[in-house]
């Protein structure tokens, strides 16, 4: 039985807590947080759990086995070193830290100590991403080539991070996830309505030293909400809209061959359409599969899919990708 | 009555014919054709007409006022420059030319000569367009703050531009006619999917000195066909997919006030979604709009919607946008 | 301080408990649920409610002023005139009862006694609904001439009730609601699947006096989910989308204007299509407007909207289709 | 070499002699025309043919071998009669003819005389339609319950037909093509909003022996374009929509058991979603291959796909959906 505390019951944290709850071989024994007026709705739902106000003392409690990390990400590295030290397991919530040296280190003492370090990277335990990372796997798309990524609405305005940093770390862990490829260099461009200088519409551009592109739009202010990403192979092609209700992916079998003819600059291009594919997906609840990989990967000593090096990955596009806006676009090798 | 002359009866050449041949003051005179089995179609469908093989006995015919230049791209400065010394207007397919240089030339000489000098930016004369450029002048979308155009499909694949070159211009085109302000830089990131080493995928960002920015996304490799820009402004904000049938254009009442607090940092937001709107769109032919107004402009000495200086800017901007992707999307000055 | 009493604490029980206890004017004051396990649940989520396993208790208890009964619709009319004559105000869940007499002898009992009787047709609450009464209120469809609805999706199959008193209650609230006109007659289709007698599939058409005409299409059967309707006027027609998520209706400015020529079978015809308008629609819950207005009308001695001549119509409309039904599609008078 | 003559070069007409004049074996000789301003049209676009003015002249003519009949509707009987009593094989615009007994009579002199008599049911021979025969002679969908047809628009009001004359018979010759089961009886209902008591907006169901049925949802006044079929078997269900440009058919994996427990009236029902399949389409020209399929019934002695028992068996549908409708909606056997 592993006993488990969490920091931060804002937003995400109930889920958080309602997820593991329902998992077996977990009890979850210790809440910290800071604010004195959750505290009434904690020992409400969950009469049995000690709460605290004081993070440390969470961390320092030795019944607890493992700690959830779901405050604000400034935050993440401190707790997370402090939690690791005295020798917890650890699942953050992501973006996994504000930079690429707080993830390294992580990463190491959680060797170190041979802990499990995972980062909530909620999406890759959806239906949609499990069915496409099948597909890919079974090289059904073939070789590929480009991934196209559109995350837009309207809202929330970050008051610290910009619409990258808050909307992309979905799909950077999903392209992580997907492609057996290291990204190579970032291009990132955007612009900032208010007054603060930062940025709610920016794009982004991630480099592969093969042929192999991605790209991201991300904004707070568009009038309407597109969530949807294009995967292209040599051959097949999907596309992933993640506000369809069921259909979330079509497979295009789609294509196109080439060939070239003695003048070296003349190619001939082949097309082919043909039927489309609509998987079922399945609809366990996403978060359900991160509490289980979490506690699997404790128990069995395996890695979760989730892992410190996805994490650590997101966060070093997204560095780049600042680094690349502050200098007008220009491109920054990870 | 105008006596006009058409060279190149390839793809477009029988479409400009076709809605020139209606227009009142217009005759249809000459085509010239280098092709010789299209001859036959042209006698057939034009019998009246002369028939040239060689753009120069057309361009050399007294009789000539008014020439549209329909072919390829590379041979447009050469025949626009000796029509335009021969003394006759001049209509020419887009883009306008291969370079900054001839475009700028090809201006020189007509203002000298006080020539009409026209692109046929197309779009620019559709219903949709005509509404956006309606609602944009009447300030009901406020200051404007972005443009983000998404152009895909599955192939063509041109021999000699890249996809930008191919499908950017009408874009480009309608983000210079819809908005009163000059790109300052361009930054491009894109791949080539073929050994030719021309982007069939590729991305580009306008900037603006203020806060405005431009995005384009285009593609000759994607499973699925779309069409769509987004425009937002500070009151409201309107997508227009050009694939709708009759429902081109969505004005959403939609947006956000943000104001500071002390702090200088802090950003307060509130949101507004409100009725959306769909106007009714004209439905005549952009291309008849297109041949009445280089006539009237050669009558009345106006200057055409689609006018050489849009030309220069479309021209400007792909450019620079090739510059940029050979430079590793590093910004480049308009 | 109104207090009211629930019986049937199944499915949509908890929904009206929820909605009443946040009204102010109201206590929920007891739970009458034939189903001992389920009293737990009430105890927890409702500490201070009083709960009984027999609905004649709660009826009886001198202190509750109005009941909400939740209950299969078979029990409706028992419980209902229990009620009424024990001086209850009473609010049914729909269809109000299952046969035309019963709908009319609660009716007259509760004038007599001078009581609210309620039907929950909650779609009339909805933001959709009331905007579409006021577009038709205000006139803008101009003279109504058709309502055509369809409400198909795969399952549930009921055990007693065919697809049209399942699903079609909704839609002829809604008609009756918008159209000030009474239906004249019925004709009505429909298959069943099963060997149990019972429609999954059916069709029925609302005939009335005037050449207005209403029809509906109702499947438990249907590969797609669909939740839409059509209302046609001689000036604009509108269709309404349930299942947009906040573009529910959309009123087109389209039509047509007849005339007669000297030959008396010539028409003329002639079409207009226009602009289209999505108006914004308050979100509202549904069910807190249903609640509100039954305590209003208590305390303020009014009709609600989804009153009990409402909920007769509904039942006339649904007994009349099922004679049809069973007579071959014949038109059967209301 | 087979000689065709066309008598009615109207709206249909033109696309009739494109598609037979490049057909091999065939040679359209001659072309009969009423109104005189059109043969100038005939003359033009097909140099050699022969243009009668009064249809009798045309087939009359003895080296005309096959006769395409493209007039209104009324004067199907009087024509076809007439080519066939002079040896012509026919094509019939559809609907076939104006009553049971004018087909049944024409069916019977063909048969008498060994003639190809085919009626112009276009739909059967699109991509679309030969894919659904396709899949449902091979039993994917199992056995076919239900086959559910909206096809609505704005305009354009017949002046002597009503809607569903006018737009049903394509969904009533693809639903007896696609389905191996005659028709029993008829019920329709349907109004009219202008004076000359010709019904704009109509419905129509078509009953079996066995528990299939067939349901059909016409008009003239809706504000939307809908061109929509369902078609549900006890395996499979599909959506035929053929107003998308490609995606015509999407096939459901969709369906459900039932089972009776020992009470006989319940039934007990679990259902099953699964994958969508949008199966690539034929692109061909549908009216080539009526074409087509008209000249090779004749030169190889064959049953044509949409032959004259197809086009009996739509007629004797709208004939009872007439009576059915004068009778408010009563039930007309077939």
């Amino acid at each position: 039985m592993i006993k488990l505390g969490l920091i931060g019951f804002g937003y995400w944290g109930p889920n958080l807590v309602r997820n593991f709850s329902v998992q077996k071989d977990v009890l979850v024994t210790a809440i910290a947080e800071a604010k004195l007026e959750r505290h009434v709705q904690i020992s409400k739902g969950y009469p049995g759990t000690l709460i605290y106000t004081n993070s440390s003392d969470l961390i320092n409690n030795l019944e607890v086995d493992a700690i959830v990390v779901a405050t604000p990400v400034f935050s993440h590295y401190k707790l997370a070193k402090e939690a690791l030290l005295a020798g917890k397991h650890v699942l953050l919530e992501k973006p996994m830290t504000s930079s690429v040296d707080e993830s390294k280190e992580l990463i190491d003492i959680a060797k170190k100590k041979n802990l499990v370090l995972m980062v909530d990277h909620t999406f890759l335990y959806t239906g949609a991403v499990q069915k496409m990372k099948e597909l890919i796997d079974q090289k059904q798309l073939g070789k590929l080539q480009y991934f196209d990524s559109t995350r837009i609405n309207l809202g929330l305005f970050q008051p610290d991070v910009n619409a990258l940093w808050d909307l992309a770390p979905h799909d950077i862990s999903i392209l992580n996830y997907l492609v057996n490829n290291k990204p190579y260099s970032v291009n990132s461009t955007g612009v900032s309505h208010t007054n603060n200088g930062i940025e709610n519409v920016a794009f982004m551009t991630v480099n592969y030293q093969d042929d192999f592109i991605a790209h991201f739009n991300c904004s707070w202010t568009s009038p309407v909400k597109v969530r949807s990403t294009l995967i292209g192979g040599d051959s097949k092609m999907l596309v992933y809209n993640d506000l369809e209700p069921s259909e979330k992916i079509r497979v295009y079998d789609t294509g196109y061959y080439h060939s070239s003819d003695e003048e070296k600059n003349k190619i001939m291009v082949d097309y082919r359409t043909g039927d489309v594919f609509i998987p079922k997906l399945s609809t366990q609840e996403a978060l359900y599969g991160v509490a289980l990989d979490f506690i699997e990967s404790i128990l069995y000593s395996k890695v979760p899919l989730a892992n410190a090096e996805i994490g650590l990955e997101v966060v070093k596009v997204l560095e780049a990708s600042q680094k690349s806006i502050k200098n007008k676009g220009k491109e920054i090798i990870i």
